[in-house]
C-alpha cells in the first residue's frame, strides 16, 4: 500500500505571505497528503528523532520502511538533515521563459537586440516546425526535453514558458510538463506581424494566430482538464510582432473562457522598441495592450524596466503583473527595472529567466541578479537626482528577491493560496536544499558544492550564502504537489549501490562457478 | 626517470597579445619542458592521434606510459578530448583578492559599505592574529586553505592578494601558495590610522607597520628566492586607513628593493569615500597615492569606479593599472566602472573578484559579471548624455573580459611576457576544461556541467556558452610552470578505479579461500 502521508522533518525556510522582509525559518515536522499533494499540518515543537517517534506514535502513523507487520497508516519520511546543512525551501516560480531558446543560451552574438533577434532568435524557433502536420519537429523533442530537466533540477516547480508559433511543438511542451509534473502554463506564441517582410518566422494570417492558438488551448485543456499541472496562456508576443487585430481577438479569446485564461507578452524592454511601438499606435505601451482587452488580473508582463509613471498606474488599476527578468535586461543591455518603484505601487512581481536574452535557466541566478542590480539603481540616469538619494532604499535584500521568487510568482499566477509558501493546506511544491558540511576544497572535488559553509554561520547567513553561491548542484530533491519530480542524491547512489552490489554478486558466482569446475576436473 | 616534456594536444584557446577583440583558436600539439615549465614548441598541423605519433617518433619522444624497454625521451601526453568538447584556455589572473574575508563570501549584512566592514570583514580579519608570537591563529591556516583551493578549482593560477595586519598569518598564505604551486602576490595589510578611534584592529604605530610589512618581505623572499611562484606586494589598505607618513615611508620602501616591489591598494570605490579622501587631503585620490611615490608601474589600483579624466591621465602616465572588479562594485552598490574610457586611455586593466566585497572567488564569474555591466554603462547618470550614445561602445566582449582574465592581469602583475597566454616561451600556466558531451539533464545529475552543447556549436559558440553557464565544474586540470596543481577527474578516476579493482580482488580471494578451505574439509 502507498504511504498516505510524507512526513518532511528538518529546517523550513519560506516567507509569510504578509512579509517580503523576512526569513519565516522552522525546525519540525510537516505532513503532506499523497492524495492531493497538499500540506495537512505541521509540528515545531519537534526537534529530535525521538520527537518524531513520538509524533508518529501518536498519529498511528508507521514508517514504509518498518516491518510489514506492524499495524498503522504507512508514510514516507524525508530529512532535511541539520549536520549537512540541509533545508526546505518553497519551489521556484519562472514567471517568463521561452523554452526554444534555450539551446541559444548564452548566445548573444554582437551588441544589438535586432542582431540578436535574426541571428540566434528567430532561426532557432523556427526550426520547431516540422514538415508533417500535427507531428513535432525531432528538435522540440530533444530542446523541451532538457528545459524541463534543467529547470526542474534547478528547483523550478512552475514556468510560465513561451513555446513557438507551431501546434504540434507546443502541445508537445504541455505534455512534457504534464507527465515530468512540472506545473506550467504554454503559450503558443502569436505573432502576425513582422517590421521586415522578408521574414518568414510567423503566422501566416490574424485568423491563423487565433485558430492555432484555440487549438493548443483545446489540446492542453484535454490533457489537464482541472488545469492542476498544466495550463493554457494566450500569448500574443509583444506589440510589435501583432496586429491590433490579433491583440483584439487575442484579449476577446482569453476573456471567453470561464475562468478566463491567462495572458503574457512583453512591456517597455528596450527603449527604441517603445519610441516604436509610440511612434505606431501614437498610445503608450500599456495603453497599447489595456485597450485590447490584454491587461488583465492574469497577464503577465514581461520586463516592463521602462514604464512611465501613468503605465505603472494603469498596470496596478488593471491588475497585471510584472516578470522581472534582471539577467536578460543586463546581458542585453535594456536597463534596469526599477522593482522597488513597483512594489511602492502595489504592482506584483515575479522574476523570470527570460531564456535565452537571460543567459541562464536558474531562478536562483536570477534572485542573484535581482539583488545585483538593485543596488545599481543609483546610479541610473533618469532624468532626476532622486535615485541618488534614494539609492539605499531601492536595494533589493536577499529576503525579499527570494519573496519574488516563491510568493511573488505565485500571486502573478493567481496561485497565492496554493502555492510560494508553506502554509497548511497549499500544494508541497518544494525544494530540498543541501549545502553540506564544510570540507577543504581538495577532497570535495567530486563538484558538490560550492558554498563554503564553515560551521559558525547562523540559518540567515548559510541561506545568503546558498543565494550568492549555490547553484543546481545544490539541489537534491524536488517536489511538485507531493511528487519527487528530480531527485539527485537518492536515486544516483541507489543505482550505484545497486550495481556495485550485483558487480560483487556476479564475481563470487563466476569465481565459485570455476572452482567448482575446476574441482570436477580433478 | 620523471618525463622531460608534457605534450599537450587537442584545441588550445587563447589570445594573441596583440588583439583583445578575438580569440586565436588553434587545435594541435605544444609542448612544455618539465625542467623549467615553459612552453617549447608548438605544431598546429596535428590532428589526428596518427599525427601526435609521427611527431613522437620524428622527435624521438616515447610516451612515459609505454614499455620501458622503448629508448627515447619520455614524454606526458594530456588530451583535451575533441568529442567531450575539452580545451586548454590559459590560468585566470586575479588581481585583487582578500583572502582572509573567504569565510564571509555571500554576507553583506544590510546596505552600508561602512556597516559591512565593522559587522563582517574587520571582525573576520581580527581573527586572524594570535595570542602566540609567530603563531598563525588556527582559522588562517583553515581559511587560508580553502581559498587557495577554491581559487585553485576555479582556474586561478595566479592572485594578488591581500592578507591581513598579521604577520605570522600572512607568512603562512605565502607557504600555502609556494607549496601548493598557486603563483601570487602576497600583502601584508598596512592600516594604521582608523576613522573610528575605538577600532582595535589596526597597527598599533607607523613604525610597527613598516617593520611588520619588512618582517613579511624577507620571509617571503627566503621561500622563494627567485620570486617564480611567491612574491611579496607593498599594500596600503587605501588612503583613508593610512596615515601621510605610512604611505610615504612604504612607497620608499618599495622603491629600495631592487627590482622594486609591487604595490597595491583601493582607489575610488566609492562616492562618499572619494569625498572624505578630497576633504582629508586637498588632493584627488589618485594625486594623493601619486605624490607619496604608490603610483607605479608596479602598482595595482582596486576598483577605479569614479575616477575623474585627469586622475585617469595620472594613472596612465605612471603606467600604475586598475583590477576591474565588477561583482563587488554591483554587490556594494559602489557604480560601474567604465572599463572602455580606461582601456582608451592605454590604462592596463586586470580583473579582481575582491572576495568578499565580491560575493564569487571565481574569475569566470568576474568576466561574466564585467560583461553584464558594461552593458548597462549606457543607462548610467554621469552627468552628461555621451553614455547613451557611446552605449555599444562601452560594451565589453566575452572576447575582451576574457583578454582582462589572463593577458590584462599578467600586464598589471609586470608578468606578460611570462604568462596570460600560450606563446612559446611562456610558463605553461593552464586549465583544462571540459564542456562534456550533450546528455539528457535528467541522467547527467552527477553535477557535471551546465553547459549545454547540442553539437551544432561552433568553438566560438562553445567559448561563449562556457563563459555564461561554467563554473569550477568544467576545470578538470590547472597546471602552473608545468606542474599540475589541480587535477579532478584524473585523480577521482583512477582511485575510484583502484578501489573497484581492489575490492572485486578482495571479494575473488575470499571466494577462492572459502571454496578451498570447505574442499580440505571434505
Amino acid at each position: 500500500m502507498a504511504p498516505s502521508y510524507i512526513v518532511f522533518f528538518g529546517t523550513f525556510v519560506h516567507h509569510s505571505r504578509a512579509n517580503s522582509k523576512a526569513l519565516a525559518i522552522q525546525q519540525g515536522a510537516l505532513w503532506v497528503s499523497t492524495t492531493d499533494g497538499r500540506i495537512k499540518g505541521t509540528d515545531w515543537t519537534i526537534v529530535t528523532e525521538g520527537d518524531l517517534r513520538a509524533l508518529l506514535r501518536e498519529k498511528g502513523w508507521v514508517p514504509d520502511t518498518a516491518s510489514h507487520y506492524r499495524r498503522g497508516t504507512r508514510v514516507k519520511i524525508v530529512q532535511a538533515r541539520e549536520d549537512q546543512n540541509e533545508f526546505f525551501f518553497p519551489g521556484f516560480i519562472d514567471t517568463h521563459m521561452h523554452a526554444p531558446q534555450y539551446p541559444n543560451t548564452g548566445l548573444f552574438g554582437d551588441s544589438t537586440l535586432l542582431d540578436w533577434l535574426k541571428k540566434y532568435t528567430f532561426p532557432m524557433e523556427a526550426s520547431f516546425g516540422s514538415p508533417f502536420p500535427n507531428i513535432p519537429s525531432p528538435r522540440a523533442y530533444r530542446v523541451y526535453n532538457q528545459v524541463v530537466s534543467r529547470t526542474l533540477a534547478s528547483g523550478t516547480t512552475f514556468a510560465s514558458y513561451f513555446a513557438t508559433i507551431h501546434v504540434p511543438a507546443t502541445n508537445l511542451l504541455a505534455t512534457l510538463c504534464q507527465k515530468r509534473g512540472q506545473r506550467a502554463l504554454i503559450g503558443r506564441v502569436c505573432m502576425d506581424h513582422s517590421l521586415d517582410p522578408k521574414d518568414t518566422y510567423k503566422d501566416a494570417s490574424t485568423e491563423e494566430s487565433i485558430e492555432f492558438t484555440k487549438d493548443v488551448i483545446s489540446y492542453i485543456q484535454s490533457i489537464d482538464p482541472d488545469g492542476t499541472v498544466v495550463k493554457p496562456i494566450v500569448t500574443p508576443r509583444f506589440a510589435l510582432s501583432c496586429t491590433s487585430e490579433a491583440m483584439e481577438s487575442l484579449g476577446a479569446l482569453a476573456a471567453s473562457y470561464d475562468p478566463p485564461l491567462h495572458i503574457q507578452t512583453h512591456i517597455a524592454e528596450n527603449k527604441q522598441e517603445i519610441q516604436d511601438v509610440q511612434d505606431l499606435y501614437k498610445q503608450s505601451y500599456a495603453e497599447v495592450y489595456a485597450t485590447r482587452g490584454l491587461l488583465t488580473p492574469r497577464t503577465i508582463l514581461a520586463h516592463g524596466v521602462h514604464l512611465t509613471s501613468d503605465e505603472h498606474d494603469l498596470i496596478h488599476k488593471q491588475g497585471s503583473s510584472i516578470s522581472h527578468c534582471p539577467a536578460s535586461n543586463s546581458a542585453l543591455g535594456s536597463g534596469i527595472c526599477p522593482v522597488r518603484t513597483l512594489l511602492d505601487k502595489g504592482i506584483t512581481v515575479g522574476l523570470g529567466t527570460d531564456v535565452s536574452g537571460g543567459y541562464s535557466p536558474s531562478i536562483l541566478e536570477t534572485v542573484r541578479q535581482a539583488c545585483l542590480v538593485s543596488r545599481l539603481v543609483r546610479h541610473l540616469d533618469t532624468g532626476n537626482k532622486s535615485n541618488e538619494d534614494d539609492g539605499d532604499k531601492m536595494v533589493l535584500s536577499v529576503e525579499e528577491a527570494l519573496y519574488l521568487a516563491t510568493r511573488g510568482g505565485a500571486k502573478s499566477v493567481r496561485m497565492e493560496d496554493d502555492i510560494g509558501g508553506f502554509d497548511i493546506g497549499m500544494f508541497w511544491d518544494a525544494q530540498l536544499i543541501h549545502l553540506g558540511r564544510f570540507s577543504p576544497a581538495q577532497s570535495q572535488d567530486d563538484g558538490e558544492s560550492r558554498v563554503d559553509v564553515f560551521g559558525w554561520e547562523d540559518w540567515t547567513e548559510k541561506i545568503h550564502k546558498w543565494v550568492w553561491n549555490g547553484s543546481d548542484r545544490n539541489v537534491k530533491g524536488v517536489w511538485v504537489g507531493g511528487r519527487l519530480v528530480y531527485g539527485r542524491s537518492e536515486v544516483e547512489c541507489e543505482s550505484r549501490r545497486g550495481w556495485l552490489s550485483w558487480a560483487l554478486g556476479a564475481g563470487v558466482v563466476g569465481v565459485g562457478a570455476v572452482f567448482a569446475f575446476r574441482r570436477m576436473k580433478l
